[in-house]
């Protein structure tokens, strides 16, 4: 593969509504929007790593209807016509697929990457060469997923499962199994027996063989996306507005990877991966002063305060406090516990029952 | 004395800065004006309770140039001269003498009360009862203070000291002794033995007694009041910006109280007093959730959270923190622990070295 390979293609999945970092997120502005670990959002930073390898007039992107004005703003260097919304929600299995049709049409020969909008990075040439092996792997015809080797018995992934014996060197494994989210005694063993890995869900192939794939075990998912006009020509839209919601509401794990044969996994380097899945992940992906509070502003005031996590557009003051997320923004304010932080969502739930619409 | 007697009169100090209620107050809006536990600022809700037995028209503020404007438009009530400004801060004797002089000016047998603007009372009838008691002694002749049994072996108040053996009714009792601020073991001593009380900061006496003992224990100060002329006179303001500040800084209780051998106390009924001196002591006058919390504003949203108080013009939602404060102003945010929220003023001290005007 040279450099910035012709063949190689991108699929950026930015659909995800995100309610963990309320309140800075909001539906309007979900997670891969948000400028939460620099001054680019995590959408951004993607694709400006993806860059590295793949011309930015090769990468697509879906993401929802609402969304669409955001990332056309955001991601200028992307053709407009590339950043594509779903008509309606339809989980992975249908927006990959959408994904894989749209670059079929565009090279017939292309080997393609599928990418989460919001994950996070911290050593990009590691990544890239990561990803150089994952695309060499998906050049000989498998359905390549990378698994991340797990750094804690974590409950909220899922995990890919490898022969107990394999060599987990440079090359591609045969995935054994997909394993859902483990209980907590689950994972635990899946971290000490370790031929387990996170399932990082970037996954590689040929646009044909994932389509070939999807036409054999979702077929009448794959009946509709061959369903539509191609996508620069007048019909699309209409197309997709008719026949994508009527794919199948099912997630690529479920739908093709856990029952294809041809599915083998990439070990990744150790590229400093988190997807970034609460404050207290942002929290360890930042910078700490010397009494390990990190702020994503410069007002912070502590006063024998330690190990803070603190958002805000203003100066803010603790005063003997350890260990909190505090989280500021004009209309709403967030103070818990980190170890408390993953619970953000049920306070959105919260708020969606009350019916507080000015503050989702 | 009746009702609303027309001997009866109040000097209300108003001139303190009050740090311990940053960041929502500030140089230009200190404690006393803050609405801190109703919608009436502490200085209004003072005033309220005062004119249940003073008429309005018989009550002197004595505060600071910057904070006079404020007052009088807080203060409709009180005739716009008798809401006077030091030209220099002077520690609380040169104020009280000053206020004793302005009101035996105009009634030079006036029995006059004694009040920090800032205080908490939340039994205005009993409060009403011990100010009969206490103006009833004051007529007699004597410096009369209001002692609070103490409820706790507070290090932050001053203590009055009464003889072991005398009967705390409804009378006044000699003063012993009066007691600075007493480190922990003495006041858990003070607080066991059963004759000290706390120095509530609340006198009675004729003017003229005042200025009696004034005149004996600090000429120097008593001759600078003397050479004044009065308050609806021409010359008033120019004669207090010459001679005020060169009155003795000091406080009413070394200068006066400690040297007279005239000082009598009232014990006071159970009024429900506070120095309202920190968000703690806010919390504790606050009425609580369930859950314990305390919100100033109606936006809490708690989610398995206990013992918090937040005052916020937004919502605040607290998830899995306990005990902890939250004052949330457009231009500050402070986080602190009830336990730790005395320790505000260290933080104002550390904004002021750190010359962050605009934050004071």
């Amino acid at each position: 593969l040279t450099q910035k390979s012709n063949r190689l293609y991108a699929l950026i999945m930015a659909g995800g509504r995100g309610t963990r970092f309320w309140p800075r997120s909001r539906k309007a502005h979900p997670k891969q929007v948000l400028p939460i670990l620099s001054e680019a959002s995590l959408i951004q930073e993607t694709v400006e790593r993806l860059c590295r390898l793949i011309p930015a007039d090769q990468i697509f992107v879906i993401t929802s209807e609402s969304l669409r004005p955001e990332l056309l703003r955001q991601l200028p260097g992307i053709p407009r016509q590339q950043i594509v919304a779903e008509p309606a929600a339809r989980n992975t299995a249908p927006c990959i697929g959408l994904g894989a049709h749209l670059i079929r049409q565009r090279d017939s020969q292309a080997l393609m990457g599928v990418f989460p909008a919001d994950h996070a990075v911290t050593r990009t040439p590691r990544f890239v060469a990561t990803l150089r092996r994952a695309f060499k792997a998906a050049a000989s015809g498998d359905l390549v997923v990378v698994g991340i080797p797990p750094r804690w018995p974590e409950t909220g992934y899922g995990y890919l499962e490898f022969p107990k014996d394999a060599a987990t060197g440079n090359g591609a494994i045969p995935v054994k199994r997909f394993r859902e989210k483990p209980d907590a005694a689950t994972a635990k063993r899946f971290v000490k027996a370790g031929n387990y890995f996170w399932n990082s869900g970037m996954f590689f192939w040929r646009a044909e063989v994932f389509l070939d794939a999807l036409n054999h075990h979702m077929p009448f998912t794959a009946l509709q996306l061959e369903s539509m006009r191609p996508l620069r020509s007048k019909g699309f839209e209409r197309d997709l507005a008719e026949f994508y919601p009527l794919c199948e509401n099912v997630s690529v794990d479920y739908g093709v990877m856990e029952k294809a044969d041809n599915v083998t996994g990439v070990v990744a380097d150790d590229f400093g991966w988190s997807d970034v899945g609460s404050w207290q992940a942002v929290y360890e992906l930042s910078r700490k002063d010397k009494l390990s509070n990190a702020a994503r502003t410069g007002g912070l005031l502590p006063l024998d305060a330690r190990g803070n996590y603190v958002d805000a557009h203003k100066p803010v003051a603790l005063i003997g406090v350890d260990d909190l997320v505090v989280v500021d923004t004009p209309d709403a304010l967030l103070v818990t516990r980190r170890s408390e932080a993953h619970r953000v969502g049920e306070l959105v739930k919260l708020l969606e029952a009350r019916k507080r619409e000015e503050l989702l």
